[in-house]
């Protein structure tokens, strides 16, 4: 527990209700989708920007950690108080300020979850493009702290391309607002671009203004299988190629269908050794061009197996199974850890034979999920935590499939982020004077380390 | 001139041919394309990061102010070497390193100039989306300096949304290498995103891995004319709200019109309050949907006078009205200064009022061009820079038109950034802990204060 004075000046600004320090209170503020759990001293809930900012003057004066969640749905750790310190929960900053659909932009409060925001642009028929898979519950502050992608970004881009201005709590608590709600701003340094991606080592998020999109006329989906992973990835280079950025082209390995297969029973190709399913959106009759155009490339590249959702109804049953493919791994085992290290996309076929290799040669299973379009893999292995033999390997099997990416030109994370996961592996891809001009920024603008220490910074 | 020992050492790192400092070799270095100019002490050509590395490291240890250079046309005068020191001119390191549109990217260093990177990429059928009006002579170093737009922008987004990766000397004369080759990379800190649009205060672009698109199949264009600004603007969020978005959307007002039609006579409706040039792209068949969409909705708001291109000779013919109007205002008098005051979209009639309202106020002629689907606008000022009392009027105006976006929301710049130009005025946009904290930022990455001092921060 925190000093009785530290805790009465906290409890000072939110108020009793809204500060948590008792076991069967904080306990779930231990965990998020990652593997690893911390404990935090406590957990408060702020409900105004001038909250945060007394939050951030008292941790500061008593050098306390501060590690702001949204909804606890990072895959890397990042939201693990793995220091201790104080959690900063977002769940009562949940408004949507303001929805302008005339100027493209909405303006929330971190706490307001993705789906949310989807569901106030609506009746707008705009929609904000970014769609994690944790879309129904992560928040748009955790989405902003770690540049959430999502299946879609192939097409419209990621998180940081959605900000247009941002307020942000430094750790000092002064407030900063950057940006505008000008689509277009170069006024000054982009900080928002800074922070976002950021994994609250920098500052706190409080308020965001993001850019929107207005819902294309219409959408197609197909879901094709190939008899090898060359074809596959040739298949994807061949369509963006020839002029076509699809929404999603989501590539799923022999294992993966497989384990979809026993456990929904869709009808899916069982020999494959790589299927795609492969979304398009836009004007209807642009659409069935396109659409013919991919079936023509799919086909001048071996598809064995060709299926075009027909309604909506086979597209949400074709998006159900690739969507189900992390519940089902996550079934085989008590515990599974899913990577997303990214390669360009020409180098994904061998990514994905190397992923494998690596794995065998530890006897593990792994299923490969991968946004193929832009070359971003989520291996995906079940184990066993407390099997330390068994955990040891999953590892070091993580360990060769990094060293394996930066040797293809890849990268560590395409959307997950590094958070705890990752950051011993920062040097395969970033040289030390990089590394250290990060720590310096960091140094520069949390001076305490205050902010998510024990981080990738 | 520099002390003699300085200047042995940077010649010792460069040669002497790649050395200048003699007036007659330097006096075009002491201008960009705003109105101020400044003399440096001597301007070097670098050939590798290598050198550009060593220089830094000799200016750094003389604490030399280091100015970074392309092609020096800046509208802002973010190239003005305004505490003299060296300019390093980049027009020795453009190559073209690699094309690679199968995993879309083309790598360049800073010295190519943007139109030689649409050249390369041609035969690919692929293309580069930024397209600032200095396209044909600027350089991508300074496109990324200073987060370059275009009108094109509007669909495809600005230059830093096409950074994957880059390679950056510190002040320090250390290199720091980040992003990588792939679309999607959160490993990290967005330090990409930092330096573009930096204007060449945090460190020096040695590189640059550019994401490219395929080119759409098709392009249409129409030029279309209204009795009132408000309908104008109306027209714009109308055709967005239908869920299209135009890759341009030109506006020109009235005197604007009528300039370019006094130099160019190509039949423009010179009664019109407001012209739109409005452009499309992608599959044919879309394209001509969208395009019967579009002139309905122009139509539905009282499009006085509409055209579409009928040809590639047509729509060149539209375009080069557009693009004839800075040059043609910038006849009118022996200098021109340009803004880009960018305001939400819907508040551009008030926008366009207010810049006439103030500049008839000082009895000054101002143009309005504006990309009206970002609200980025560009008030057009012909005077003289001689004539002391019309100059200290072009300033006022500028001053109270800045004010004014600032009271709609607006910033105040959009794409050509804010350099010597707009400094003085960022307070209007920015709180002073904002201020601060770049100022820190800025701190903390140079802290000899080197790279390009006396700019905006």
């Amino acid at each position: 527990m925190l000093e009785i004075q530290v805790k009465n000046e906290l409890i000072k600004i939110v108020g009793k209700d809204r500060y948590l320090d008792q076991l069967e209170e904080i306990s779930c503020y231990a965990y998020d989708a990652f593997v690893v759990e911390a404990l935090p001293i406590a957990v408060i809930f702020p409900e105004t920007t001038k909250e945060v900012s007394k939050i951030l003057q008292t941790a500061s004066r008593y050098k306390i950690p501060v590690t702001g969640r949204g909804a606890g749905t990072s895959l890397c750790g990042a939201s693990i108080p793995i220091r201790q310190g104080i959690v900063l929960c977002f769940s009562k900053m949940d408004k949507i300020i303001d929805v302008n659909t005339r100027d493209r932009h909405i303006i929330v409060q971190p706490g307001v979850i993705n789906a949310d925001v989807q569901k106030a642009l609506l009746p707008f028929k705009f929609f904000y493009p970014p769609d994690p898979g944790s879309m129904n519950t992560s928040t748009i502050g955790g989405n902003i702290a770690m540049n959430a992608g999502g299946p879609r970004c192939l097409k419209y881009g990621v998180t940081m391309d959605y900000i247009l201005g941002m307020e942000v709590v430094l750790s000092s608590g002064k407030v900063i607002r950057f940006g505008s709600k000008n689509i277009k701003d170069v006024t000054g340094y982009k900080l928002s671009s800074l922070f976002c991606g950021s994994e609250g080592t920098l500052g706190i998020i409080t308020e965001a203004t993001l850019k929107v999109m207005p819902m294309p006329e219409t959408a197609k989906t197909l879901m094709v299988t190939f008899d090898n992973l060359d074809n596959t990835a040739n298949a994807v280079t061949d369509i963006i190629g020839s002029g076509i950025i699809p929404v999603a082209m989501e590539l799923m390995d022999k294992l993966t269908l497989n384990a979809i297969e026993d456990s929904a029973n869709l009808g899916l190709d069982r020999e494959a050794e790589g299927s795609l399913l492969i979304e398009i959106d836009g004007v209807k009759e642009a659409c069935e061009k396109e659409m013919n155009n991919i079936i023509e490339k799919v086909k001048n590249n071996g598809a064995v197996h060709i299926q075009e959702a027909k309604s909506e109804l086979e597209r949400e049953k074709l998006w159900t199974a690739r969507r189900s493919a992390y519940g089902v791994f996550a079934k085989l085992a008590p515990d599974i850890v899913t990577e997303d290290v990214t390669v360009p996309v020409s180098k994904v076929p061998i990514m994905i034979r190397q992923i494998i290799k690596i794995a065998n040669k530890y006897g593990l299973k792994v299923g490969v999920l991968a946004h193929a379009g832009d070359g971003n893999m989520h291996p995906m292995i079940p184990a066993n935590k407390e099997d330390k033999e068994e955990w040891g390997k999953v590892e070091a099997v993580f360990s060769e499939i990094f060293q394996a990416a930066a040797g293809l030109g890849g990268t560590l994370s395409g959307e997950h982020g590094i958070g705890l996961a990752k950051a011993p592996y920062l040097p395969f891809v970033m040289n030390k004077d990089t590394i250290d001009f990060m720590k310096k920024i960091k140094q520069a603008v949390d001076p305490d380390l205050i902010l998510n220490p024990g981080k990738f910074v």
